[in-house]
């Protein structure tokens, strides 16, 4: 068993000693990182959350802390007392470097069995070893750094929000199924049997509900439930940054957020983030980027050659045309000496969006190479040439398509243009924009039907407000996205505040009255109340802290995530319960041959 | 449809405006309080969250806005623009009531019917009614005091513990369950069918870990679950103040925790909480005030008067004493003249919690009455008064029972006769202290073992470690409680960090070594790896803000509750789901006749 601190206590952290602290007596307590024993002298390294400590035991210094010492294994959490001294040989790598702990005693508080991971940086151990053990993968100094930016990120996003008089009110976990968009994790009821709660996918109806009860600015930092099949970067739960204002229209909300996040990229990386963000309309993002989230590090801009092509005699980009599509083209700057090869791969790539190839035009020193040049008369060449402003040495990609089509393979492209050519290798930037008029509803070729794009409470634009019932596709929401280094960062919108206007909303995406009532029936009745304008937005928290610590898996962010399967290899979470619990919930598990 | 915002911005706050803004021109957005049509004149007093202004239109200063105003009903939501002008008649029960708005225009931004509760403070509605309409219930301005109170006591302690050191990290929602204690809420996972995730009732073992894995201090405001048969003040969901530190013993953990408390207080009321907090040990607690969470804002202490009355001949008094219980007193001030009628609703108050029945002796001007004075010879009455210290005008309550019974019948009589005795009447003190040394262990007689009095994680104290297998009955635990005015704030302790006596306390609870793993064998495991020694605590912090914002409805501080069956009368959750969702998740609702 170990040793009891019995009044014990630490004096200092291990990582915060410097030469100010020679000949002080001094107590630190931590796990040994490694140990060395060279004979009369035994040296240890010491690590706490702060860092590490060179710690020396000799039988001159203190022979019982030495012969004590020489039983202890990496991993042991220890107290040591003792003399901060000079180091007789510095290092300089370390920030304690310069001093040592001459340790007159030692308390072994707990042994440790050799650990199954090393406890360093960038460790290369596979992900269930590490997330069975994750209480040690935690203790490596990389992802205990990550969550001190986590903590840091959520201080500042509430001193922030407070400081702009938004209130923090917690909204119910156990709530009301309304399985619009993604899947609900349901709780079932004891009291209700065959009822069930869900868990909430986002607060939206209750912090509406609190604007129309007069809290005027609302924020939480909160969990949100989603089971979904796990794509890379999802977690059936993750952490939401969610806020709603009153009396306020889009460019308000688009401020004040632009303002929060770079109060936190100051505070937590310091970190100079300019404000106001560029805006894009999500039509110019599209027709220029091909993405709703455009990566704006880089340039390689789509351009539209389909006036310049409307009259050859090429049959791809004749029938595109045709039916109302396009041809569009990226140019790659001294794209021309890319090898036949690598442009046959870039047709491939394009063929995984649905395109059906890719032309290209390389204007080589010598000569223009392309395949489609053939169809092309000199000024139709030259034409396409200037309006991408393609020069000598580049390579203009092309796909003929119908539009969704052609935004989705030249958007795709260009990000994967921009990662082959190391664009933005060694780029530190934070490009932040807003996306803004997203199209207010998608017509779901399935189902036939219009849902809502971004979610049915979304206000549209009032100059649009016309079409909604004749001409649903062509109108424009309230709607904004903040983007980062072409990521999706939030995105939010002003809200309909008027029932009928909301009715009218439920009608276009098909639900009856009826259903609407008996889905989101509170908000509508609330609505009936004198609800103000407002509008908010909402913020993946978990992916803020990625950017914010620079690592691209959602799990090197949460303390205790769960694997592709939404099971959790250390607790073995789902596991299996006792029938009483069924039986008390009034429910049971289906034998396979039901299902 | 109301009208938009159409650029219009609220420049000030409805409760912000002062005699220093006369002559100013502002805009203000809220709801109409109430409204007075005095012919030319029109009075709307106009509310948003800070407070109340008076609205006058008139004929003369704006005839189109006056016209429009004539329309506007109580509760719509309206934004004016116009001149602050000084009152003629000032209201000084308001703090705008020097000032008010001449309305120089005004948008009705949404109507409202008329609303089924009062807007106002002290509303006298039924819950049923509050609940259903929870947005307008939380409309009134002493629900949105709370929760003003509410974000700033969050706040607080964010702060706080961040200047300390300590990190909040997020545990699990979806973990596993492990059901000691309270009833899970069970979640049913769609990739495993079969299995459940449960809803956490503490991130208590992810807590511990968070210390294995050296992040030294931990906090978290976190929602917790439990399914129990809700009793007044609890909720199905609630939230909890939690945090951990390592490398501390008891006093350390309760140092911080003063501090944090007090700074609370301060900060969100002003008040000046003395710190330390006094200690009192549990069997104290008990023998003195019967209950191990006394309200110590007043005195009726109990005395034991067991050796003075152990010759004596009255059967109930000896049977007491012989089966190993005790006679103890409470002392009335001044209760000799309590009419018989109101001693014997005493004598029936205290049978609710099992005593036999309740002796007294009246100490009046002109003698001594007692039922059991017969009993008595006279220098053992005069040994019970002088041990209890009783004067003339004073009335000695007596139960003689088992010391359980004792302790819980004079501890619940002791309050009752506070309250009846008006004692704590305008009493604005918090008195908090730390009751400690709590039992390891208690009896479980129904299942006929010992059980965890706090849970199994709980270190037993050092000196009576000895006792743990032989007489876990008498073995204390390092645990304490943070008690505030007769209730438990928040209680905690140090933990067990030794696999071996980790795995001996599960024996003592009657755990198999293999029961023990299945449960927690993620923490035994994690104990094998130099686990820090350290302890925690946690707050409820709901009942925090109950008693910082002096209400004693937990209902009150939760932005939307649940009623007492778990059902949320708003959104009507629980409800029915979709076959179709079950079928996915692999479970079925029982039929009636199979429970």
């Amino acid at each position: 068993m170990g040793e009891a601190l019995n009044g014990l206590k630490r004096t200092i952290m291990c990582g915060e000693l410097r030469e100010e602290h020679v000949d002080k007596t001094i107590t630190v307590m931590g796990w040994v990182q490694r140990k060395r024993n060279l004979g009369g002298l035994l040296f240890i390294d010491l690590r706490d959350r702060t860092g590490i400590l060179q710690v020396v035991f000799g039988e001159e210094i203190n022979n019982d802390a030495f012969i004590k010492a020489d039983s202890i294994k990496p991993e042991y959490c220890i107290a040591v007392t003792g003399n901060i001294v000079k180091r007789e040989s510095v290092n300089e790598n370390m920030p304690t470097g310069m001093v040592e702990l001459k340790a007159e005693s030692v308390k072994i508080l707990s042994e440790s069995e050799t650990p199954p991971i090393y406890i360093k940086e960038d460790l290369d151990a596979a992900e269930s070893i590490r997330l069975k053990y994750r209480y040690l993968d935690l203790r490596r100094p990389d992802m205990q750094s990550i969550f001190h930016i986590r903590h840091k990120a959520a201080k500042a996003i509430r001193d922030f929000l407070d400081k702009e008089g938004f209130l923090e009110v917690e909204t119910p976990m156990l709530t009301k199924s309304t399985p619009e968009g993604a899947r609900d994790y349901l709780v079932p009821s004891r009291n209700y049997p065959g009822m069930f709660y869900a868990l909430p996918q986002s607060p939206q109806l209750f912090k509406q509900l609190l604007m129309v009860s007069g809290f005027d600015r609302y924020f939480q930092i909160v969990k949100c439930f989603r089971d979904e099949d796990l794509r890379a970067n999802r977690q059936p739960e993750f952490t939401q940054v969610d806020l709603e204002m009153s009396f306020v229209e889009a460019e308000d909300v688009m401020t004040i957020n632009e303002r929060l996040v770079s109060y936190v990229f100051n505070e937590v990386l310091g970190v100079e983030v300019k404000t106001p963000f560029k805006r894009l309309p999500y039509k110019e993002a599209m027709e220029k980027y091909g993405s709703d989230k455009p990566d704006l590090r880089f340039g390689m801009e789509i351009n539209d050659i389909s006036s310049v092509v409307e009259g050859i005699d090429f049959k791809v980009f004749k029938d595109a045309l045709d039916n109302g599509g396009s041809v569009r083209t990226i140019c790659v700057k001294g794209g021309a000496s890319m090898g036949r090869k690598d442009i046959d791969r870039l047709g491939e790539f394009v063929k995984t969006y649905k395109a059906k190839g890719l032309a290209w035009i390389a204007l080589k020193e010598e000569e223009i190479k392309s395949p489609i040049a053939k169809f092309l008369k000199e000024d139709e060449m030259n034409g396409i040439i200037k309006t991408v402003g393609a020069e000598v040495g580049d390579l203009v990609l092309i796909v003929a398509d119908k539009n969704s089509v052609v935004f989705q393979s030249l958007g795709a492209l260009r990000l994967e243009l921009a990662k082959k050519l190391e664009l933005l290798k060694d780029n530190k930037e934070f490009n932040f924009l807003w996306v803004t008029e997203f199209p207010l509803v998608e017509y779901n070729e399935e189902e036939d039907r219009y849902q809502a794009a971004h979610h049915p409470f979304t206000c549209p634009m009032d100059e649009d407000i016309p079409y909604l019932e004749s001409e649903p596709g062509r109108v424009r929401a309230k709607a904004y996205d903040m983007v980062l280094n072409g990521e999706e960062l939030g995105g939010g919108s002003i809200r309909i505040h008027d029932s009928k206007l909301q009715e009218k909303m439920f009608n276009v995406l098909g639900f009856t009255s009826e259903s609407a009532w008996e889905r989101f029936g509170f908000l509508l009745e609330a609505f009936k109340f004198g609800p103000p304008p407002h509008g908010g937005l909402a913020f993946g928290f978990d992916r803020m802290v990625m950017f914010l610590s620079g690592t691209d898996n959602i799990k090197d962010v949460i303390a205790f995530p769960k694997n592709q399967n939404a099971f959790c290899p250390m607790t073995e979470a789902p596991n299996v319960v006792d029938t009483k619990q069924l039986q008390e919930l009034g429910i049971s598990v289906r034998e396979k041959e039901d299902n």
